[in-house]
């Protein structure tokens, strides 16, 4: 949807306005309404789109490699893993 | 997969955790490999998707709602807003 202008703009320019969404998000899950929590969730994502599309990076790859069989460290789709680690 | 996890920790701590993957980005986005930086990018949408998960946030709606009849400023799917304008 706003790929010519991302790319013009490139990775570092389109991080900073993805950072700025993300601090709208963290406002929002503070004291927004269910409708503006959306909102923010949906920019923050299409700001990460965005990003990627510019890096060129595939996100349905990324995440069928990452979480497509499981959870990365039990392989499960229920993650059993120790409280302890990392998530 | 992570569900019980999420809530237990709440929104506060999952956002947390998404900040520290949003920095491992950042530095992938710099110097890491195709392959590091498919797995930055699965990183940060699994935390994103895990703190909509905690504040019952429905991410296809918001979505839907945000982007779903095109730009919100010009409602084209192939966005021709001023290049002045926030996005």
């Amino acid at each position: 949807m706003y790929h010519e202008k991302d790319v013009a703009r490139g990775v570092d320019g389109t991080f900073m306005w993805l950072m700025e969404e993300v601090g709208e998000l963290a406002s929002a899950l503070r004291e927004g309404t269910p409708e503006e929590l959306r909102g923010e969730f949906a920019d923050v994502i299409a700001w990460l789109t965005t990003i990627a599309n510019v890096a060129e990076v595939d996100l349905t790859l990324a995440l069928r490699e990452k979480y497509g069989d499981g959870c990365p460290g039990c392989q499960k789709f229920i993650c059993v893993c120790d409280d302890s680690e990392k998530p």
